[in-house]
């Protein structure tokens, strides 16, 4: 059921992507390192987070497809630009070389740039105004985030702020653009934010025992790299079992909030519970 | 009469992007690598175009504000990442040392894709919803450019493209957005447009020549870098005197395509004389 409705919305919103890359032709290069990393197989849990939320309001998933992909587009620019040289210096991403690994620096900053630009062109052409703000906003609190983690030195009183904005907001962001995609009530659009919060923060916390548990061939990218570099996390801040707690603690909350939203919850609590025990 | 009125669509401009730079304060250092290039002394062209294409089709500069500032936002995130070491690698810019030698390759990166976000912050907040449109659009085509001269391989026949997109998108997405605040016909639209493509070949033609014959001090970065480095630009493409004679020719398609909107042109005719002469 979960994988089935994550296929739909995962096919939807690829065919669409590719159409909206269609608009970098003029750039060939540019159009080529967009590609690369918008199809490396990223699970497109935010586009489908979007369609779901709009389903849930009473619309159907093509009315958020644009906004779907414009958070698919602005999530990959994310990923782009924190693994450059300067950034995390990662060197593998999904199992690939990263993007500046695979087309140069100077390219991956424009992929990134690309990716987010192009994101509101399409917002421009989504006959659902509302949806542009919770985007815009999401998209603007991550780079807080990400500035807040790059300047912290690993103060730890700053990580849950930390990862409201930096995972966080593109998760309110696609729920709160799926409501307005489907004309929600006020009611509604608020549940699904406290939704967002909590499922953003059990994301991460999974995440985080992943990067400590996790298997490198199932994750596709080194394990064991945030202790190794001294990073704060929720494991190395709280530990493993403290943040297995927080973990389940948040998936309840999640619950909670997304059954005061509509009737068809399924792909909502399923989702938590995948996410709970996920393995990558 | 041209000083008063870009001065006055100046101090518009900084005092919004002030207010809205505000949106940063949870994140200081993000906020203060912001506002370093965006309060740097930047003549605020495309703000005052995007006014004045609003006030020419019967609009309030105020109408207007939001998009000016957006596009101030995305031109200065551009500079920001042109110049990191990987792009032009440029120390100074506007007498000043760039962003990424004042904060950092990261916070650099950072403050680049925080305005870019902001600016669609900006215009989610605008009531003018058509305006959304050509800005993103220019966005993006500006990218496109950046990307063609990054890979063109110094290639002449590619400049003219190139340059309309780099230069040319902005400028385009100025006055069609001024338009669209205003209310303005399809005509006037297409009218302004025109202008723009035209105003910004003038622009970097005028750009280039600067390069060659400008002095270090008013510009406030170094001169003879173009030639130095290889760089194809319309001087170094067609010489000197050639490039002399197309701004005089983009100069009067310029003044022609604007008189084709309303009545009160001096505003543009005077900035294109200016444009023609500049010595900065």
């Amino acid at each position: 059921m979960l994988s089935e409705r994550l296929t739909d919305y995962s096919e939807l919103t690829e065919k669409k992507l590719g159409e909206l890359l269609g608009e970098s032709e003029q750039a060939p290069i540019l159009q080529e390192s967009m590609a690369y990393s918008v199809f490396s197989g990223g699970k497109r849990i935010r586009p489908a987070l979007c369609m779901a939320a709009c389903e849930l309001c009473g619309g159907v998933p093509e009315d958020a497809l644009l906004a779907a992909c414009a958070l698919e587009m602005i999530h990959t620019y994310s990923l782009i630009h924190d693994d450059l040289p300067a950034m995390d210096n990662d060197d593998m991403r999904r199992g690939k070389p990263s993007n500046h690994k695979a087309f140069g620096e100077a390219n991956a900053i424009l992929a990134g740039d690309g990716l987010l630009s192009l994101a509101f062109y399409a917002l421009s052409l989504c006959p659902h105004k509302d949806a542009l703000t919770p985007i815009a906003k999401g998209a603007f609190e991550m780079v807080m985030g990400q500035s807040l983690d790059v300047n912290s030195g690993g103060d730890g009183s700053l990580l849950q702020k930390l990862q409201d904005f930096k995972t966080g907001a593109l998760f309110r962001a696609a729920v709160a653009a799926g409501a307005a995609c489907a004309g929600a009530s006020h009611e509604q659009r608020d549940s699904l934010v406290q939704f967002a919060n909590a499922y953003g923060m059990l994301f991460q916390i999974t995440d985080d025992i992943l990067d400590c548990e996790g298997e490198a061939t199932v994750l596709g990218k080194s394990v064991g790299k945030d202790a190794e570099e001294g990073k704060t996390t929720f494991v190395t801040f709280y530990g493993l079992d403290r943040a297995k707690e927080f973990a389940k603690k948040y998936a309840n909350e999640a619950r909670e909030a997304v059954l005061q939203v509509g009737e068809n919850t399924a792909f909502f609590t399923e989702l938590i519970s995948y996410t709970l025990t996920r393995k990558s």
